[in-house]
């Protein structure tokens, strides 16, 4: 066994704290990586704090993790010591349903295990997360990171950069499409700088214009407070695509189909944790869709860290040391972030 | 003028009764038509009672309409006196927007001109619908009923057959698909009728086993009764479309998600007049769709009429005389039809 250190939640009510446990001894495809960085994704919080369902405790949280490899098992190909990998919001799969099969795995039909709160291949040791200094992951579930993208900013990639990459791709973002990104949030600019390296026309619906000038920094061509309702009706019919980042169940969210061109799509990646209310009429009177996405697969990740290598697209971030995860978190749910914490493991 | 008897609504709590109106004189392109038939559709029920929006008094509704051409306007190339005919939902558009160009009336971007409760091309006469003597419309909008298709039977086509016509079509039911229908009503059973000719294996959803020997009859390969809720768990994840015909908002959307295949759909058709609850997380789960459709084009409503005359497809019906139309209309509201009420307007 490997002895780690992890930043862990001990029930949904106290403050994150220290926790020693132990990762599996490398077996043949694995790999073991010194974590370096590990992004905050709202998720985290929603899972440590039993929002999303009850979990078990000790849980060390975190999917979006940069690190070096320390050592492989002795059937590994893809990595060598020292590479730049990362891990994302999830570590197996059963790799034998059709899904898995065509290379999507974040759709796995049995259930992918997940980074943290599930279970490894064998079906009981609890997963852990990369609020820690260690982990042990499968060759196949590890990402390369490509040598110019700094490890703390490659780090959000794994869970936000895949979250709005893989929509972007299926729904064929790209030259000529108008794309709507709601929400300027960790997923919302991220969405933002890949719809518009893709060759999109980019539109950030937000609900105030704080964050404006931002927005147009990071390549969105332009920006509508949607504090103002008028801006439903000017707009209305104009969108390819929307991608929404907002996990609120207060939107209307009839006023944002009616934004979409015929047979165009709304794609939610962030779920609210009370149903949304949704009137059919807007749907139906221009053949729209309301569509969800989960993450991307391991081919899709790949794909878009060399994307983002290749544009140079990373996130904004804000590093911060392990002691201040909970301060931290107090801030992502006040959405004082501008625009992803990374945590750095190495001062752990 | 052209001299026009019909069963006009008076107000929105009133029972419908005769009324004599005028129609336009045959223009250059107008075809006029001895009404034989007109169906009774929800939405003619929704739309009398103010149910969907304030109305204009009186109202002649009806727009699945079979009758025999009386007259051609001098330009008129396409039919001729004697011609078996169909009107649907709506008897013209700006024919200028790029969803006319494309042929796609149905979604007309300055908003079709509805068969009745709307505005004629002049922007201000008020279209009067089908349960009446006769109608003058643009043979642009006119269909063509193959001589084998009885009129009364053909009624419900224009608008019944089309409305789940179309996304049969556009979602690609055939061979080798799993289709449900969610609802054996007017619309419900045509979606079977049409799903099974086009080669797709069909499941009705309903909410008891009343329908279970007709649906069977109907074509479909299977029945289930949604009463028992383990039938969500058991069906999950089996459908390549499913087609919601049930226009009410108190179902649970979510369950019904659920039984989708990663990135299939489920089409709405009604829609009920209070907002649905959809929880996002099964769209997000296997990147399935929730989507609307509207009725469907000119092309698209005769390659319909043709495929079904082709198939021998036609609805089942009970023809009612004019002076039953509130008795009618009662009966609709508590779904105590089966599984359409067709007017027979020659006895107006």
């Amino acid at each position: 066994m490997i002895s780690a250190k992890g930043i862990a939640a001990f029930s949904a009510k106290e403050p994150l704290g220290p926790w020693s446990f132990q990762r599996r001894s490398p077996k043949d495809h694995d790999v073991v990586i010194d974590i370096q960085f590990c992004g905050i994704c709202h998720s985290d919080i929603h899972t440590v704090r039993s929002e999303w369902g009850d979990i078990q405790y000790p849980l060390v949280p975190g999917h979006e993790i940069a690190g070096v490899v320390r050592q492989v098992g002795p059937k590994v190909t893809k990595y060598k010591v020292g590479d730049h990998v990362g891990v994302g919001c999830f570590v197996d799969s059963c790799r034998e349903c059709a899904h898995c099969k065509q290379e999507l795995e974040n759709y796995c039909l049995k259930g992918m295990n997940a980074t943290y709160n599930s279970v490894e291949k064998d079906g009981k040791t609890p997963t852990q997360g990369g609020y820690s200094d260690v982990i042990v992951v499968d060759e196949n579930y590890v990402l390369r990171i490509p040598k110019n993208l700094p490890l703390d900013r490659a780090a959000p990639l794994l869970c936000a950069g895949i979250t709005v990459y893989s929509p972007l791709m299926h729904w064929k973002a790209g030259p000529g499409k108008r794309v709507g990104v709601m929400g300027l949030g960790g997923l919302g600019h991220m969405a933002v700088k890949i719809a518009r390296a893709l060759g999109a026309e980019v539109t950030v619906l937000s609900h105030s214009d704080k964050k404006k000038a931002d927005a147009l920094k990071m390549g969105a061509h332009q920006f509508v407070s949607t504090h103002d309702h008028s801006v439903f009706q000017e707009l209305a019919g104009t969108f390819d695509l929307i991608i929404n980042t907002v996990s609120s169940a207060d939107l209307n969210m009839g006023d944002y189909f009616g934004l979409l061109k015929l047979d165009a799509t709304l794609v939610s990646v962030g779920a609210p944790d009370k149903p949304l209310t949704v009137s059919a009429f807007p749907l139906i009177l221009q053949r729209r869709n309301f569509a969800g996405s989960l993450i991307g697969s391991i081919r899709e990740t790949q794909e878009m860290l060399d994307f983002c290598a290749k544009h140079d697209i990373t996130p904004e971030i804000e590093v911060v040391s392990p002691k201040d995860v909970n301060t931290a978190y107090e801030r992502v749910v006040k959405s004082d972030v501008r625009y992803r914490f990374v945590i750095d493991m190495k001062k752990l």
